[in-house]
């Protein structure tokens, strides 16, 4: 995808960032659980049918891994790339089969580094939510932002 | 894997448990990264080397999932699975090609619901660590667990 990736100078506290879509499948969510997170509300629906889920739901895992691919393909158009130190992170709801992902973006903070001026530090919170309006994910993290 | 699993009634604060071992591979980190995390520091060695990384390193969220493979293995073995609500998500340290990651869990924390007797949120702290003893990733989510 042709983006326009912006440097640190070109952020400010409020902007808002939006991604593109990913429409999830039942086999990607089974593919995943497969690898990464076995368990039987995550790998098929039959043993996901009597569990808290009550039905084929991703792991969250899957979710954070979705939005960050969202993120990398313009969602978050950072000129020397998305390096997170990590943040709070939240599923608030589950993520079923045909579910349509976006991610919305918004600069929280910028803090710039004393030892390095060609740096800062961005606080930034990235909602996923879903086809219908639901915010399925919050994750808050810490970026490293360079001056491009 | 057989390991034995334990309920709510069986957790108290201060529990510690330890997961197997798992070896990641230049790889895994690759394929991935091409999948969810498409960034030059872990796409392939020569795209790494003059990044801030300064040579390939697993995405945070490739950490995230081999550590939960690791507590689903036996690494945090709950009788109804482990499902967390989030939480706080470090990463400390790059994971590079051939770190042999491993999970120390410790329970912080059991809190009983007040409408469902037979449930409970439990704080747990998961230190994802390499080779060296160096912690790479901290989790330290909130889960939903029941009695057996």
């Amino acid at each position: 995808m042709s983006v326009e990736r912006i440097g640190l100078e070109a952020l400010v506290v409020g902007q808002r960032f939006t991604s593109g879509t990913k429409v999830v499948t039942a086999d990607e969510i089974k593919l995943f659980a497969s690898e990464f997170d076995p368990q039987p509300f995550h790998l098929d629906e039959d043993g996901a049918a009597p569990t808290l889920f009550a039905g084929l739901a991703a792991s969250g895992w899957h979710t954070a891994a979705m939005t960050m691919r969202l993120l990398v393909d313009g969602g978050l158009p950072l000129a020397g790339g998305i390096i997170g130190t990590g943040g709070e992170l939240l599923w608030l709801k589950p993520v079923r089969p045909g579910d349509a992902l976006t991610v919305e973006s918004e600069i929280l903070a910028i803090t710039p580094s004393r030892s390095k001026p060609d740096r800062a530090v961005v606080e930034i919170r990235c909602l996923t939510e879903n086809q219908h309006g639901d915010t399925v994910q919050s994750f808050s993290p810490k970026l490293v932002v360079v001056r491009s």
